[in-house]
């Protein structure tokens, strides 16, 4: 019955599904179908050959044609492109594109994966010869040989996921490339709100990448590229990485509904509109199990768990759906950057009641080598206390704090759940108290009434108007650099200096990472002050928040001088 | 009401309750008692002032108690013991250390955070100079400076956290000892299984640290330490960190009740058999929330969270005890390791019927740098998938995928949602399936009966009676080095070579990791075979098993020879 089994696309979801169906059923017939030269490449390390982390583009490769008749009797077929499905008659026509020879070729069930083609826009020169886009290992063969032959300057379009690491690759690069990164809104990556995605910017910016925000790509000639501003920057190569979408060429032309999402509408088992043929990967629609709405994600995790689901499906095995909730992560220069779930961005538009708890604890022991800060974000609804996203970004191990969120949130955890979650600690690993037990004991106090709290974003206006802000740090701290117009009271003097302190206007807390305004706000509360505020964040989160802004803008800082210590 | 507030101990326990109480109320008379001259330092660091990670033993004290004044105005009191408790006059008997006088302190509450006492037996020599144990950090600057002033050799009893990081960090001093670590059981580290320690075992002794298991100390002399076995080992030197008991004493003279595993009786609140009187940390019994029995755990980020509760408890404020699951780490040498939940050992003498498998996944994408296997258990109850533990050991990211696992069983997670469950992906931090996902899919399979397993365990046995056993990965691997007996059938010929497997008795197949012989044993039970069993931790594993026993006992190894790439 399902003696022929064809398939579009052979990468993460494609060879998924051929592998996952020679498990299955030792007989079937599979054939996948590639318009490529490389089936089963690794997508997602496509961007470090730029930097030679990966050195030949081949090792991109994962399994040749040859290995997967060999080991899974499977005939892939590369360089042959589906270019039509008749569903009716349960028929693909695909070109051999050496040849140029078109052919049929029956199928029982057919699985689509094409994934999804990088979005190029028509503007002025937007098809030169020095303007790539990365999809395969084809791709980025074309653009290495390309900057690697006498190109100095070279300019990425898209502060997504692609672009930001094919810019970071291309700085690491030995060639010593002067790279900018372009992105129209104002803020790179998605997954990061407003405010903690500052601390990419920085690190952007500290390691010599030109990074520009608000503003688009409006041209691109031989030598530079005009940019919507009008600004001409310098370059010989364009890279353009301002997203992606669905490939649904072949899914609308055989008439298969398609979501509102753009993507390919399938149900439950990763079945289209015909039951004959199944979608998975980067081309499909799926399920978001915190926002109950469509989505797309373009995440090689859930294709994979998807292709397996579709194999199983046609199989009879019932499979689960457990929807999707967007973990990410990515690594720029030397920080390590995750987040799971939903932003406030996101939960703001998807109608949520939220807040959120914002703290930069030690990823590891203080006193241990190698210890550095993990800024940490934390977002939950209110008034349930269900965790509904979290962000992480440090030097340290960030995506494993993501990945227990992620747990809880596919768990349905709330603030209770995290707060008390008993997980591994060693020195060299971690510290007693989690950074996740942390966030979720701050957002209890938050939740339950214990405190009040203003965020970084709110900072420069409380400075500009000259609030009453106590910084609890030391004063040798406060002298080496301090928010303006800040008085510093330190938690080891507050005590003897009440005084100070008035009670009819709101007093603004924070210390460095806020562990000591945490203190300060609890007992300043019980000693009769009723309008005092923790800064979240606290004065590491606020330079955060500052510091690229200021530079790009020339705009002058909120704070003395500006110390990340 | 609560207004003069005893805490008996400053370590992890004491300290925090201490803070907590003061973030609870501002006006509570506070005073911490300690016997020894440090208040609030790092326990768990204390083995790394050894190997000089640490330098100074002072950097190991995180407070002192003039900051815990100024920061907090709470009264630290070291070399302060307190000799008694009277319970009913609710007055503590404390002895100045320096001058040597007894005084009385009243209180309205008291906490009991007294931690819990290295053990050491009684035999000759037990009390000498020469002979160390390790809670404070009197006990490490003492260590350090007697073995750093012309020792030479040293020996380690007890395999426990604190026996081997005391080893390993002896080892990595650059005062180059010889290090003995000596273990009465037949392996270290209770977390860990017989057959995943076996990985610890071999990078132990890999590095130098001359292991020895099965044997106890039996006499110390000035120069050499004898064993139970009657073998002499030269030490100058020697540690004893067997274990440690509850420190119960004060409890026990006070009449307070003691629990059936011999620490401190505790309620929900933590509060002890006097109302009054709360007591946290290693010196108490807790709840295990997977065996539901009683149980103790010497670990600080419970002893944190119980700090947190029972002063909340004494201010009203509900607490919610989740009990202990018991998750841990350590890093020994180039090997992270991390453990929580049940061990397959833990979960026969609890009763429960379980199963486990064992993988060797990637612990990132092979083709990037610095990836390395990621040696994973994961032990679920039968028939219900219930995840009761994880072990993983690895160079790469173990604490994460434990932290994962933890998360899943304070969650009540199976392996249903363990193999759907999305996580943060990016080829520098894991893999598009994440070792997790992948060890819930192999279980999954387990448990559905969908293949049959043998442990590494039982792989000796096989060999020795002339099993036929599958080496499915590719001659130039087998070459290298294989099991004795086996036959090289790769998958990738399989299919051409059916003929060469027999039907009439048990065929065990292996490869390097366990994925190819999933794909070959699955294959077979659909080509007419039905005697096909997979070697649960493959090549790598099986090796990992044989090894260190094969050193130690000069055992004839079954595989050609030793190779674990």
């Amino acid at each position: 019955m399902n003696n022929k089994i064809l398939i579009v696309g052979g990468v993460a979801g494609g060879a998924s599904v051929a592998a996952r169906i020679r498990r299955l059923d030792e007989t079937a017939e599979v054939i996948m179908f590639e318009k490529g030269p490389n089936v089963s490449f690794s997508n997602c390390c496509l961007p470090n050959h730029l930097s030679g982390m990966i050195k030949n583009s081949e090792d991109l490769v994962l399994m040749c044609p040859e290995n997967f008749k060999k080991q899974y009797n499977i005939e892939a077929r590369v360089n042959n492109e589906v270019t039509k499905i008749d569903k009716d008659k349960k028929v693909l026509v695909v070109r051999d594109l050496e040849t140029g020879q078109y052919y049929e070729e029956t199928y029982d069930s057919l699985f689509l994966a094409p994934g999804a083609n990088p979005i190029v826009p028509k503007f002025e020169g937007c098809s030169n010869p020095n303007v790539f886009t990365v999809k395969n290992v084809v791709d980025i063969d074309k653009l290495n040989k390309f900057v690697q032959n006498g190109v100095k300057d070279i300019v990425v379009v898209g502060g997504g996921f692609i672009g930001v690491e094919v810019a970071e690759n291309l700085k690491l690069s030995a060639a010593g490339f002067n790279v900018t990164l372009v992105e129209q809104a104002d803020q790179i990556m998605a997954p990061f709100d407003y405010d903690m995605v500052q601390i990419l910017h920085k690190e952007l910016t500290d390691k010599g990448v030109n990074l520009i925000v608000s503003d688009g790509i409006a041209k691109i000639t031989d030598d530079y590229a005009q940019l919507a501003s009008g600004k001409k920057i310098v370059a010989q190569a364009v890279v353009m990485a301002i997203g992606v979408t669905p490939d649904t060429k072949l899914a609308v032309e055989a008439g298969l509904e398609i979501g509102n999402t753009r993507g390919i509408l399938v149900n439950h088992n990763y079945q289209t509109s015909d039951p004959n043929i199944y979608a998975v990967g980067d081309a499909i629609e799926v399920y978001h199990q915190i926002t109950h709405s469509k989505t797309k994600l373009a995440l090689a995790g859930p294709a994979q768990k998807q292709a397996r689901s579709a194999a199983d499906s046609l199989y009879g095995i019932p499979t689960r759906n457990a929807g999707v909730i967007g973990s990410s992560c990515i690594k720029i220069f030397e920080m390590n950057a995750a987040s799971t779930g939903l932003t406030e961005k996101a939960a703001k538009l998807a109608g949520f009641q939220f807040d959120s708890v914002y703290i930069i604890p030690g990823d590891i022991v203080g006193i241990m080598p190698g210890n550095s800060p993990l800024f940490f974000k934390l977002v939950f609804e209110v008034p349930t206390g269900k965790i509904l996203g979290a962000q992480a970004i440090g030097k340290g191990d960030a995506t494993k704090r993501i990945d227990v969120i992620a747990t809880m949130i596919t768990m349905g955890g709330t603030l209770e759940d995290l707060k008390e979650l008993e997980l591994c600690y060693a020195p060299a690993f971690s510290t007693a108290k989690d950074p996740v037990n942390f966030a979720a004991l701050v957002a209890h106090n938050i939740i339950n009434g214990v405190f009040k709290q203003v965020h970084v974003s709110a900072v420069r206006e409380l400075v500009e108007h000259k609030a009453f802000i106590i910084d609890a740090r030391e004063p040798h701290e406060y002298e080496r650099s301090h928010l303006i117009n800040s008085v510093n009271i330190p938690l080891s003097q507050f005590r003897q200096r009440l005084d100070e302190i008035p009670k009819d206007q709101p007093v603004y807390v924070h210390c460095r990472s806020g562990q000591r305004s945490y203190n300060m706000v609890k007992a300043l509360g019980q000693l009769g002050f009723d309008n005092i505020w923790n800064i979240s964040g606290s004065y590491l989160g606020i330079s955060m928040y500052e510091y690229f802004n200021d530079k790009m803008q020339n705009r002058k800082p909120i704070v003395t001088d500006y110390n990340f210590n």
